[in-house]
Order: C-alpha cells, then structure tokens, then sequence
C-alpha cells in the first residue's frame, strides 16, 4: 500500500491544540491522525483509522485464538433489559438516554452484559452449548463528566468487550483465566509497559477482577504494588482490619477545652501546648480521629449523610471512597446540612453523635486501622471542645468499616508482606468474573447433565481499543513526534523524497524504489509533494512517527541514500543500489 | 479460515419468525445471521458479521479506487452543524435527538455532510487540496416512522457514505461520474440486478441525483423507464406541462345540480344520466378535475392546508406528494378543517374558492396534465352542485403546478419517447450533486488559481452496507434457504460429514479434506456435529446457502464423495482422492 502526501487527507499543525491537555494526544491531533467533533467525540482521519484498525487486529486475533466467537450487537438499545439489572438507573448520568419517535425509551449501550445473556439465552438451552465466549468490537457510549485527554476517555469509543458462559465456577476460571492470557498477548503486542492489577468490579457487580494498566505518569488510575507480586488499583485495595489492643491500661476519657481548635493542625498545636502527653512524646496527627461527613445521591436522587472515620494524618481518597458508594454519588456536607443537624458542632464533630443509633441517626464507618481498643483524640460535640482517649470499642462503636481513606507511598502491604509504591496507569482492559448476576435476573438457564435447569456463570472482559491508540501515544512519542511501535505504525516505512518538481530525478527514483518496497510487501507512506522544503518534510515524518524513514534527496546524485531510526535517531547511508534490502532489514529489526 | 459447526455459535430455525415480514429477512433470522434486539435494531451474529464484512470490503476495494479515503466520523454528534442547514428541523421525526448531562443537544448522525463539510474546512484552504473525496462505512441512525422488512429499513444500519469536494461544477461531474462508475462495480459485484433511476433530491437538496435500485418484487420503491433509456423513481417522474389547447369553441360554464354526487364515480354516472354529452360520448372520470386537500404539517409543527387539483380518474400518489412538499409532512384534511372553512364543500369542491388570492386562501397547485385552455366538470362550491365546461385560463387559475399524481403502467414517459412501465426496487445506492448548497451555510471555501475565495462545490454519495445483505438475501433464495453468491458467502464451501459419534472414519476423514481446502486458501464451514441427522444437516446447509456443499457420508466406504451446487441443486459423485480438485473447481466456476 502506498499512502502519497501529496493526494492524502492530511494537514499536519505546528502548533498544540489549545483543547488537547496530554502529550501523547496533543500529537495525535497535530499529526493528523484525530480531529475533536465534540466534548469526548473524535473523529479518525486516514492515518489515525489504519492504527485503529490494527489495534482491533491485534484484539481480534488474539480473541479468536482462544475461541471467542464475534458478532455485533446494536449501540442502540431498549430500557427494559437494563431495567432488569438496575442499570437503567445505577449508570446515573454517564447513560445516554433517548426517546424514540413513538416515546419508548432507549439507551447507549455502555458496556452489553444485558444483550448477550439475551442473545445466549434465545440460542442455546443445554450444557451441552457451553462454555461459550463471544466478544464485538463496537462503538460505545458513556456521558463522562469530564470527557478528558482525548480518547483516553472519550464520550464515544471503541471497546473490544467478550462475555464468557459457563455452567459453573471451574468453567468460569477457565474462561477468565483464557481471556487474562489472551489479554497479556494482545498487550505485550500493543508495546506497553503494563501491570495487571487487582480491581475494584463498581457497578458492574461480580467478584473477582483484575486491571491492565499502561503504565503511564499521565494516568488517570493510581496502583500500588510491592515486591513480593501484589498489585492493586488503589481503589481496590483492602486494608485489612487492625488488630484489637488492650484498653486496659488506657485512662478514663476525658474532654477539654481546645478553643479554635477545628483543625486537624490547630489540634495537634492546641494540644502540644495545653495537654502535653504524659510521656513527653509530642501529639501528632495520627493520634486523632477525624470524622469526616459527606452526602450520598442516590441513583433514585435521594440524599443520605455518611459520616467517616479515620485517622487525622489520613485524607478520605475521593476515588477510593467513590468506589465503595456507588451506585451513589458524592456532594460535598454543606452548610446548610449542618444548619439541619444542630447537634453536629462543625470542626468538633466526634463520634459521640454519629452512628445510626445515636442522635444524628447519621450512619458511620471507621477505617480499618482504627483498631478495638485504641484510643484517639477526637471531637467532643461542642464548639471548642475535644475528648481525649475515647477508645473505640469502650467509649464509642461505629456502624461499620470502609476502606476510603488515602493510601500513601511506603504503607504496608494488605498481605504485610511488603510495603506499597504507587504509580500511574491507563486501564487498557479489565476482566471481571461476574457469575450469576445478569444471568439469574434475565433468566439464562441452561438443562445441566442431569436435566435440571442451572444459572449459567458469566464473565465480561473489555479492551479499550480507541483508548488504546491514545495511550500507546502517551508512551510513545519525543517532543518532536509520535514513535509507533513497528506493529501499529500507519506504515512500514516513511519514504521523503527531497526535490522542487514533480519531474525531478529525485522523483522518479524515489517512485521506484517506493514501488520496489510495496513489491516486497512493505506498506508505504510516500512524501511525494514537490516544491515542500526538506525541513517541513522531515518534521512532518518525525510528528507522523513512523518508525523507519528513508531519505531520497541530494546525495542521490552519489548514489547513496539515507535510513533514519525514528526513535534512536540513528541514521545510516547506504548505496541506492542497496536501498530495499537494507529497509527490509530496518523494517523487521 | 474453519468454522466448525459443533462450536458456531448458531441456532437454525424451522419455523418462520413471526416479526419478519419478506422471505429474505425470514431465511436470515432463520439460519443466525442476524437477531432483533428492538424495532429496526439487528445485532450481526457471526456468519452474518462476515457476510456484512465482505460487503464492506467490494465497497471499500471500489472506493480506494477512485482514489477515495477512508476516515471514520462519530456517530454522537452536536446540533449546531446540523441547526446551520435547517436539517435539525428539517429532519422532523427521523432524527434520534438527546441531551447530555449537561443538558447540550446531540443527535444520531444520519447522514454527515455537516460533519464533512466542516472537517475539510478546518484542514484545507486551497483548490490545489480539490478535488477530494472522502468517506466511511459507519453505522448510522434514522427513526422511522415504520421500520420494516428487518435490514432494508433498519434505525440502526450499516452505510458507506462519501463526499466530494471540487472547485467547479466541471469537477463536481467528474467526481459524480467517478462515483457513479464505482456503484456500478460495487454493484455488479454484489451481484444485483440493478437499475440506475433519476432521483428526487429530497432534503438532501441539490440538483442530479441518481439511486441505484435493486429489481425486487419486494422492494420500498416504484420506479419507471421506458424503452428509449427513460428510467426514474416514480417520486422523480416529472411530467411536462400538457400543451395550450383552444377553447375558443368551449361554451360558457354552467353550474347544474348533481345531487347525491359527491365522488368521481357518482358525478360520472349523474353526467352521464342526467347531462349527456351532444355528440354522445360517454362522460369519464378523465373529465373531471378532482381537488384535493391535505393538511401540511412543517417541521416547526405549523399547519398549513394545500388543495392539489388532477382529472379525476387519477389519484395524488401519497410518496410523490411527499417528496414535493417535503420537508413538511402530510395529515389527511378532518371533518373539523372542513367545519373550519364553511366556503369549503365537501364533495363538491371546485377551483372557484381556492388559490391563495381565492375566499379559502389555500394554495391550489394543479397537476402539470390540466392543460390551459382545458374545460372540465368539477364542483361548484354548493352542496350537490358541479360546474361544467370550467375552462383553466378563462374561468380559473392556480397557484402553480405539482407532480403528485399517480403514475400508471403505459403512461407515456415524460420525454415522449415511448410508454412507461412500472416495477419495484431495492434502494442500494444514492448519487448526489449536493452542490454549495452545504458549503455556503458552514463557510467552506477556498483560494483559487486567482488568490480568490471560492465556495465548494460538493457530492453526497451513499451505498446501504447493512442494506445490501438483506437485499442480496431477498433476491438469492429459494423455498429451503439462502443461496449466496459467491463473493458474499460466509464460507466457500460448506462440508457436511455424515457420522454418528466424533471418532467415526468418516469425520477423520472429513476433517483432512477440510485442513486440505483450507490449505488450498479456502474457507470451509464444516459440519462436525455428532449424533445430527443427515437430514437436519442438509436443512442446515441449504438454509445457511453456501454455494457448494460437499458430503462426505455413507459413500465414503466406497470411495466416493458428493459435491452438490447449492442454487441448481445439481449433484456430482466424485473419488474421494479427488475431492479437493474437483471442490476447487466448483468454487471457481
């Protein structure tokens, strides 16, 4: 395939886009490749569909290698399975809802565990049918609050997603397991540096799930991981519950005047100065329990206050605390909710008032690490006041544990076995084990080997295949251009030929050898336009990235032309003579 | 490529579906190529996606070569492009419209002249960058009002649709004309008997429009033509004005009491008995001018009535009506309309209160064979009163004139040359010179040879994808299934292996005759189901219509194997050493 610049669709930007916040996509738009249409809306330009389109060859091979049959179900969808599942409601506003001209209510398919099970169901009726995957690559939808950093996570996408069916648990592993292998290949194929991570399953429901991750500074995901094999998203990660102290020894509690003292900061510097600990160690904020409120929307709209505990030098982690509400939003504990709850003293609030059974009604759950039997400084309930070794278990009890508080570079690990580090990473697919959940709503079932009717097992695997792009040009690319891993590159080689007129010698050699390369199979980006100066074609080849470009220009006249390396720079004169076996030499290096 | 039917994910039916209204949509839902998930939404099961991917691929492989590229906009796109050129509105019902969280207006591309028009813009700015011609094969959305007959009027479906951009008509004629001959192949390749019709440009606007209809009993669409090379879309048929005739010779009007008359036949047979002609010919229903109201409905949701006057032996033909006053839509002229306007005689309706300057106010347009200078019997605006020799020019007059009669079997064509004949089709493609009619609105212009802005001149080009594999469905079957041809078929050949338990010798052997064909670059579908009856499998085979089928059973004991030709159905017993030869060769023939 020949793709020349001077016939194609194609007009590179030296400057940044002003809407395009990351690196990788900044070059993407000036490249040519994508152009916006809308907030989280793109378009594919030529150069940008042929690397798509290999992506979802890359998905597609390794999908069929493990059995998984493709179809294509619709985008547009009707409520009524969605209902079934509460998703119809729980998705909230990241659903694209619409009406049809006769008033029935339709949706974008965000993700299609609802229609396979359907589908599935329609066909088959008998162990005997299974186990079963199948997957589509297919245009997605999602109404992201903040549609950001391109197609990273664009309001419509492409998502490879798969469905797995089984008969039972064993059959599901197998399955999962599959896809977890297939999805490895498909990465190491895509050229990233990935993690495979345990996940938090949301909305989707279900147990066990793992993330990969493109490890990547510009990230929208925070891991963590040790050196001893574990690795989690951070809003997976399950602290596990300290261990109980003795309270034995621990003094009755005792309140005191802290005044103008809201703070965490204020406390601690209140407390060094008036109430000196009796053993000379200084207070800090890990001796304190800070309670923090937030309000909770329903999907169905309606509000109910959550009060968290946690240690005062821990933030609550907005995202871990997200996953463990939803379906519910967040809205920040206003002013005028205090107003409603007087018996809440703001920046005094302790545990004496929270609990669902106390007088706040106001339900409350502690961190993990605050254990049974320790004692905290903590709110007294009364502007000016806190209360110190109030132990948990003795002075107060809350309504339940969460895991939302923050987790911080050199923590333990979960297990203990280590400690953390965090990093950054791009979800590029994530596999779920959802079991029966869709199934026994929607009524799959199948006639097991004895005749009796069973829930099928399910699982729901997806890869994000336009993100995908978007983030192999996060991980690719230099400040001059994007650098395609060979696999995905738009072609094998970028061929620049230096010269004013199209009837130039340069031309009509390059044309050859152009001709010459596709004979041997390579595809061809051919910078054919005349009357371009060298310099704005070779920053045009750097910025398209393809990995290996060949210089036709001056010392053709001494019988010699030039390979460059892309990402090394690297550039090698050879004879023209030589010129095609040493591109096929570059091109399979 | 194998697909094995013992893991196909595959449910044949025998019996008909009971929402498939045409033998082509039946066989299709009957042997799994495809399954309706909502009114007029199809999810592609696997053999079905592959047929719909070697449609894909005739129109892609045609469309590169006329030099055409491929690039893929959103489906989800915002309104203001689309509030520019009034098709917002214009579009009325058949627009999927919704809102975002943010409450911003998106629509459900339809068709994406907006979208292109604005994406060349923002890249090109010169005629050196023209001509060009871009598209994609995209899933698009359209509400219709009856979505029926399964693929062939689907809301959502599967289109190439491509555009042209020049800088003069002259270039405009040449990219039309490129297109024209690349639907030609395309077509030809699909293996469709097809006629290529004049075209009503409809709310595309523009001027020459051609549409690509497949010959189909079954088909949406009425087309005529003629022996001399006339052919249109009977939506397209312009008549020409019938000439002047003299009526210098035409007594006076006289209004005469026709009681209990108010239709044609009724009118007619009072004439005849009440009011004979002098020279004794019989009064017919082609001397009468019948008038009819209809209520226009615009797309701003305004009403407004419209009287259309023909001889009243012809009926206004609801399609050509619409397109003439499209983009309004048509409700039939109530009781209370008529209690609305008193001077308005039900019945007896005649010019003398219509037009826009007439009592009624309505606009009155007159079909083109009302000759000036004609003289008719039509009501006289009294119950049970008509008028005789009302002659047009002299005792009445009209708003002006509209194609909206019926056409009929014999007619003669609009050119004169000879008679029209009538038949049915399948509208596969669609042809546009959409002109400046786009670019104007959205501001796309460029610099040309003279350093002077010009605005572009476009086309608008469209292929039904999704459309075509129902189409070639409806007109390759027969009683027991499908029969493809064979570009389009899942498979080259399908092979049947007649056994009882997977480890019987005629599966051994069957499954090396596969690996055999496959090796030879074919693709096989092959039957492999243990304990399936001979005739369950042949049912199957011939249902799912593969061209050639080979069975390999009970003669394989004496050496023999069947090739069976799906459409003659023609058998042949060959050698089994043979068979890959002789299958190569029927897949060639």
């Amino acid at each position: 395939m020949i793709i020349r610049l001077s016939h194609l669709f194609l007009r590179t930007l030296r400057e940044d886009p002003s809407d395009a916040e990351l690196p990788g996509h900044r070059l993407l738009v000036r490249a040519g490749y994508i152009r916006r249409v809308a907030p989280g809306v793109y378009s594919w330009l030529p150069l940008g569909l042929i690397v798509l389109r290999k992506v979802e060859a890359i998905v597609r091979e390794e999908m069929n290698a493990i059995g998984a049959q493709e179809l294509t179900l619709p985008a547009l969808l009707p409520r009524e399975p969605y209902e079934a599942t509460h998703r119809w409601t729980e998705y909230g506003d990241n659903l694209f809802r619409l009406k049809d001209r006769k008033g029935a209510d339709l949706l974008l398919g965000p993700t299609h565990e609802e229609i396979f099970c359907l589908t599935v169901k329609d066909m088959y009726n008998s162990y005997k049918d299974l186990p079963l995957s199948l997957y589509q690559i297919q245009t997605k939808y999602r109404d992201e609050a903040r549609p950001r950093a391109g197609l990273l996570r664009g309001r419509e996408f492409v998502m490879k997603d798969s469905y797995s069916f089984d008969i039972d648990d064993a059959g599901l592993q197998k399955s999962y397991d599959a896809h977890r292998q297939a999805y490895t290949k498909i990465f190491d194929r895509l050229g990233f540096q990935y993690v495979i991570v345990k996940a938090d399953s949301g909305a989707m429901g279900g147990s066990a799930s793992e993330e990969f991750l493109a490890v990547s500074p510009n990230g929208e995901d925070t891991f963590v991981r040790d050196d001893h094999g574990y690795a989690a998203n951070i809003e997976a990660v399950k602290l596990p519950r300290a261990p109980d102290v003795d309270a034995a020894g621990t003094p009755a509690a005792q309140v005191h005047d802290t005044p103008d003292s809201p703070t965490i900061d204020t406390l601690v510097a209140a407390l060094n100065a008036v109430h000196p600990r009796p053993d000379g160690r200084a207070w800090t904020g890990a001796d304190t329990l800070k309670n923090v409120l937030v309000m909770l929307v329903h999907p169905d709209g309606s509000r109910e206050p959550l009060a968290v505990g946690l240690p005062g030098d821990r933030e609550v982690d907005p995202k871990r605390l997200a996953v463990q509400v939803a379906p519910a939003e967040l809205e920040p504990f206003g002013d005028n909710q205090f107003a409603a709850h007087p018996e809440l003293a703001k920046g005094y609030l302790g545990p004496g008032v929270l609990g669902e059974s106390a007088s706040s009604g106001i339900r409350y759950l502690l961190d993990p690490s605050v254990a049974i039997g320790s004692a905290w400084v903590t709110g007294a309930d009364q502007p000016g006041r806190h209360v110190l070794n109030l132990v948990h278990g003795r002075d107060f009890t809350a309504d339940g544990i969460i895991q939302a508080a923050e987790i911080r570079q050199g923590d333990p690990s979960p297990d203990g076995s280590g400690t953390l580090s965090l990093a950054r990473g791009i979800e590029m697919g994530h596999i779920f084990q959802l079991g029966t959940k869709y199934a026994e709503v929607l009524g799959l079932k199948v006639l097991d080997s004895n005749g009796k009717l069973v829930t099928v097992t399910m699982g729901s695997y997806g890869v994000g295949v336009s993100r995908a792009v978007a983030a192999v040009a996060e991980v690719n690319h230099d400040d001059r251009g994007l650098i395609w891993p060979r696999e995905l590159a738009p072609a094998d080689v970028h061929v620049v030929a230096m010269g004013k007129h199209a009837v130039d010698e340069v031309f009509v050699k390059a044309a050859e050898i152009v001709d010459a390369l596709v004979a041997q199979g390579l595809s061809v980006i051919y910078d054919d336009r005349p009357k371009v100066s060298p310099g704005v074609k070779f920053a045009d080849a750097e910025l398209i990235g393809v990995p290996t470009i060949l210089v036709i220009g001056r010392s053709l006249a001494d019988g010699q032309v030039e390979i460059r390396d892309r990402a090394s720079g690297a550039a090698e004169v050879v004879p023209v003579g030589r010129t095609v076996d040493e591109v096929l030499a570059a091109v399979s290096r």
